[in-house]
């Protein structure tokens, strides 16, 4: 079973790299130093890709040598600024992060799926993130969801499962200044998309704290 | 009562531009030819703006002379393909012109707001839109109502209103090959802001066919 993870150098991206069961795993990430270093301690395939360049995306997936039954896309950032602050740079790596990223991995990934192939693409819950300064995130989110209603439509037989944990302690959160009290574990919300990977496929996968 | 209609110089703009009440009327589009003509014919400012540059939109506000009472976004694109036939020149044109221009004629354009002063999105119905082909518009028009979920909450007391029309002939379609049957003409949208802005403001307003 071959996997990609993009995003793979922090949050749930890297608990799930390090929660995967063991066989051929590709991580991609922004960050070198600390893809690489993740990458020989999970015996994994760096590819290192910025999300906001298409070219990198295709060339991500030209340089895979097994078709893939797993890529789960966990890439994302929040930068919250108010509609009326709004600065080109953070719309722009918001944007680029969230959705225009996740467009090009299906454009460039479907072809790469193997037979049965599944993608994951972490969301995000409106009735949580509906909230000041979080407009692009929000929106982002709000158009992925959306991108992958018509992506199904288009690409039938293929399961595309939106991801949508709780609010989660990840890096994420160091741009906002705090973690949400009683946030989820990046780690829950990994063992939960592996869980998934082992039972049928289905096109939301909510993943609820059930420690509480 | 001063109104600026963006994305005049066709369809649902264009309509709105010609029933509009006669007052103070500003029109923006980026078809300089057409826009002119439009303006002369019904005595309002041009004002050439291209959507897709934030410069563009900051100095079409600051050219005001006026606070505005009234600011209907019509502008909008569909340029339909397929997910994995996306070209970054389609993808661009349709995010800018449904999702960017938007957002920053609202960073813009709420500081130039009058007091009770209102702004109108034309955005698309969920339902009508989650179809093949249509992947950056339906996910364009979802991130704009989002966007305007949360700008409401840190724009307390402005009114925005999402305007969520059925299947209207304009222009658009020629985009796609063929008006769907039964579409809504422009000018009934028109007649629908019209008199929505002479009555109490809310977060969306559904226009729908009584003819039937």
């Amino acid at each position: 079973m071959a996997t990609l993870v993009i995003g793979a150098t922090g949050g749930i991206g890297e608990a799930l790299a390090r929660a995967w069961p063991e066989e051929a795993l590709w991580l991609s990430g922004r960050n070198e130093e600390r893809l690489d270093a993740l990458a020989t301690e999970l015996k994994a395939t760096p590819l290192r890709a910025d999300l906001g360049y298409e070219s990198h995306i295709r060339a991500m997936f030209d340089s895979l040598t097994l078709p893939l039954d797993t890529v789960v896309y966990a890439a994302g950032t929040a930068l919250p600024e108010p509609v009326q602050g709004a600065t080109p740079d953070a719309v722009r790596r918001v944007w680029n992060a969230n959705y225009f990223g996740a467009m090009w991995v299906l454009k460039y990934g479907l072809p790469h799926l193997a037979d049965g192939g599944r993608m994951y693409f972490v969301g995000a819950r409106p009735e949580l993130v509906t909230a000041r300064g979080f407009g692009q995130y929000a929106a982002s989110k709000a158009a992925l969801a959306r991108l992958l209603d018509v992506t199904r439509l288009e690409a039938r037989g293929r399961t595309l499962t939106l991801v949508l944990p709780p609010a989660v302690d990840t890096p994420l959160w160091t741009q906002v200044g705090r973690t949400p009290k009683g946030a989820m574990s990046a780690g829950t919300v990994a063992q939960a998309i592996v869980a998934d990977r082992a039972g049928a496929g289905q096109p939301e996968l909510r993943v609820e704290d059930t420690a509480g």
